[in-house]
This record gives C-alpha cells, structure tokens and sequence, in this order.
C-alpha cells in the first residue's frame, strides 16, 4: 500500500444522477484521513471504501454549494452517534459555522468529540502536520472558492542498514545521519553521508481544483505536482455555458496541467447532462495525455517518484 | 399500473450500512407523489426510481432525527436548481422550520418555489385533497414523532357503460348516477341504481409508523389498513435495547399487526447490526404471516380489495 492514496467518493457535480455521487475526496497520508468536500452521501461511500472514521480529523470544503457540503450533517451525526472523541475539525469559509452549526447542534446533541471550525483565510497554511502542510489555491466560482494543495515536507534520506552496522555508528548519531551528516569515526575518519544513505523519497504533491473557470492565475502554485485534481463540468461544445456558471471544460482542464506540467490530471464534476464520461477523457488527452476520469471507488496512489 | 404505490427509497436507520439508505419513501397516489420521511441520499434513490420531481409537492417528516431529515437540503437545492415553481411543503415539528430554513435559505439562493413549513400539530388532519386525507398516528419515541396515515376517501361507483348507451342517460345526471342514484326514464320508469354501476373501488389506507416503541394505543388508528409500514429496528434478542432506545422488534411489529388486524405488514429501519434482514421476516411471520421485508427500489402496489 502507497504512503499516500487518494479516494474518490463523489465526482459528479450539483445534479444528481444514478452514475455519480456529489463531490468528495479522501486522501490518507499513511494512517490519517482528510475528507475535501462532502456532498450527499459522502458517509456512505466512506464506508463502502472501507475507510475508518476514527482515522479521520480534518475536512476541508472548498466552498459553501450544496453539492460540496450537504454531507456534513450525516457525517457528524455518524461520529456523534459512534461516541468518536477526537476533535473534528472542518476548515471551511467563514460563513458554514453560522450556516451549519445550529443544525449540527440540534441533530448531534452528544458530541463527544469537539467540533472547531476553521475560518479559512486564502493565501495561508491551513493545516501542519509534522510531515504535511496543506495550503489553499485561488479558484475563480460563483462564490468565494478555493482549492487546496497538500505537500508533503521533505523527507529524510534513507540508512543503509549494512552501513550503520559495519561503522557502528551510535543511536544517538543517527538523526543527524538521516539529516545528512557524515559520520566520524572514533579513529578520526570522516565517511561522506552518501556512503551510509540513500536518497530520500520525493515528497508528494496534490492539488485540488474545483469548483472553478479557466483561471491561469492558479498555475504557478501548482507547477509540477503530482496529481492535479482539476474539474470538468463541461467540453468544449459547453464552453460558454461553462463560463455562464463559472465551470471549466475537460480541455480547460488540460490547458492547466499542461501548462503548470503537472505529473498527472484526474478529471471530475461532470454535469449531469452527460451520461458517458470519455468525452472529457478523449478532450482533456488531446493536449494532456497523462490524463485519467475519476470515478466513484477509485483508489488512486500519488507517488512523488 | 396501480393507482396506488409505495416506493421504497431508504429503510435503513441511524448508522450507514453498505446495504441500506436511510429511512425515506414515496408515495404515489395517482399522479401526485407524497415523501414520507427524506434521510440522506434520498433525492438520489427518488432519481434512480425514476420518480419526477415535479410531481413532488409534499413531504411528510415523522420526526427530527437525522436519518429521517437530512436529505431534505440536497433535494430542496435540487428543485431550486431545476426551477421548479410549485410551492412546496414540509410538513414536520414546528422545530424544522427554524433549524432547517436559515440553512435551506442560505443554500438555495434562488427559491423560484415557495418553500413552506406546515407545523404539524398531532391528532389533526395535515393534508386533504379531492381523494385523500392525511392523519397523523400517535408514535412513542425519544423526541416527538408521529407516523401518518394516507386514507383515500370513499369512491364512486363505476358506470356500466353500455346502460348508460341503452338509457340514454343525459350526461349532466351521470354525477348523480355515480354518486348511488336511481335513474328515471322519460316515460318515468325507475331504473335501480344497482343496473346502472358496479361497486366502487374500496378507499385504500396506508399507515406509516417509524419510529417508535411497541405502543398499544396506536392500534385503534390502523385497524384494517391495507398496508402498515412499522418500523423493526431490532429483533428479539435485543428486546432490552429496542426498549431503551425507543424503538421496536420485528415481533412486535407483527403483534402491532396482528392487533390491528391490518391485510399487510411492510418491515424496515433495520438496524446496521444485522446483514441478513431475513432474521426480521422469519420473526415476524411466526406472529403475522402476511409480512414483508422493504428494501431499496422496492415498489409495493397497495389496493383496497
């Protein structure tokens, strides 16, 4: 199993359909969980995943549309009635605490666990971990939106075992080895630190973009990802009501990862007006081959390699 | 097509299940369709039942639990997005309408509809049209609950199409005819209502009861309806727990039937704990044999005969 895996619980968008569920995400970075977005069902679909609610601290929504948030109520109301304890915390605009908290404090009257909102400010950190930040990214919608982007910190190199074994080296040192220190030897011998480690995994990066337009201000906080989620409610055939609803094409899409040299595009939100998802497939790839749909189910590994 | 039919959209309760939605149906009377009760994911399984949205004017809620309510803002988002213009009403505790309302408001900008709350005050007919009542039942349960009962009012009796040829009969006297009487002919013979009709069809009744404890006094409300939907949250072993929880066992679903002396007995609000619903149908039948197990996409005909 990769360090990180991305989980798609809803890609479709405000419509519903029988073929997708409203957006959400789930990206486990080793034994954490962070929900972005949670649209009608989402809770269900985490359970159909087999995801574990007690791994799960920290929701972040991009925006107040329904679509994107209408699956709090259940999902707070499952933790509450589970008896989860650790704080939950959902960083949101500032406008779902006074939208959502009273309907959350009279359908969840246990809480056990605190429930914080977090007002997010664009441009800030939202969120540190000791090896994850997630930050957010300017998107272009109807409604004050943003995106969010999750980086991995970097990373420690890797000891060769057989190394440290051979040279001794004490416990205590080996922090500073993984560090990129060398190593002296008690006779005085300086072993250069790339004798002893290997190369430290690259950290990883995931961008999330939706809801948005075209927005090419958006490129230079994304450049190299990993994999850039990035939504195509509509092709080109729709640009101009694309543009009406402040929504991109799956070739808009592809303009933007092409451009920021993304590693790899996954496509989503798709209107309900189209019943077979390869037309955003076959536009987005006409400029960005390494491109690939999202789907309700689909477990996806980021890799930073 | 039956005139009648009850949809099952969700009869599972609190806690997601991968095999059941929460508690959610509809009922079709004709060409008008009643929601009884709208938890999560309910506009969803309305979608994938292929019922129309604009047929939809009322929505029936029993009680404020969530997995009774919360998927009243996808679907209300839904109606506003596809401009439906029919007023809409909730009927619910007076509580609805300020904890759901500032939520439904900030959401559904547009609103081309009149959304409205109907505080539902127990014992009193809640909805009447030209061929339906709606009554509340009494439900004994944490927070105020009520079931509801659909009676269709008495029918007319159908014509006899070709005595209506062979009399001649003026089509300004055919209501009355329907209506029972006698016809005379010109030469003033008496022809007997009974040559002219045939019976009329028996007003069909259907009574909704989640959730509540095993209530006796509910009884009196539901004798001899055609079909009774009563919650079956546990099954015997957990008798201790259905009482503390305010809830039922499938047996005393099926006394409350048997009691009332109903044609049909519909189980649902499983609790997430079994994964064979055959445990409900197989206790209950040893009390009321004419028991059935509800289930998503199920679609019930109910008749009076």
């Amino acid at each position: 199993m990769a360090d990180i895996e991305l989980n798609i619980l809803g890609c479709g968008s405000a419509l519903p359909t029988t073929h997708h569920l409203p957006s959400s995400q789930v990206l486990r970075v080793r034994n954490k969980l962070f929900m972005i977005d949670c649209g009608e069902g989402a809770q269900l679909q985490f359970r159909r995943q087999k995801l574990r609610f007690t791994q799960l601290q920290h929701i972040f929504i991009s925006h107040l549309h329904g679509d994107h948030c209408f699956g709090l109520p259940g999902l707070i109301s499952t933790l509450d009635l589970i008896g989860q304890t650790r704080e939950m915390v959902i960083h949101a605009h500032a406008d779902a605490e006074k939208t959502l908290k009273p309907m959350l404090d009279y359908f969840c009257r246990e809480q056990p666990f605190k429930l914080r909102f977090n007002a997010i400010v664009p441009g800030e950190c939202i969120y540190e971990d000791r090896t994850l930040t997630v930050k957010t990214l300017p998107l272009k919608h109807r409604v004050p939106t943003c995106g969010f982007l999750f980086e991995e910190k970097e990373k420690q190199r890797h000891l060769i075992g057989e190394m440290v074994a051979f040279y001794n080296i004490p416990v205590k040192q080996i922090p500073d080895i993984k560090a990129g220190a060398d190593f002296i030897t008690p006779d005085g011998e300086v072993i250069p630190n790339n004798r002893l480690t290997r190369e430290a995994d690259k950290p990883v990066r995931y961008a999330y973009c939706s809801d948005t337009l075209y927005h090419e201000k958006l490129i230079p906080y994304i450049e190299g990802v990993d994999l850039l989620y990035h939504e195509s409610t509509f092709t080109e055939g729709l640009a101009e009501r694309a543009r009406e609803t402040f929504h991109s094409t799956a070739l808009q899409a592809a303009k933007i990862a092409q451009k920021a040299q993304v590693k790899q595009l996954l496509l989503g939100h798709y209107s309900a007006r189209y019943t077979d998802d390869h037309v955003f497939l076959q536009e987005a790839r006409t400029v960005f081959p390494h491109t690939l749909l999202a789907n309700e189910g689909m477990v996806l590994p980021i890799t930073g390699k």
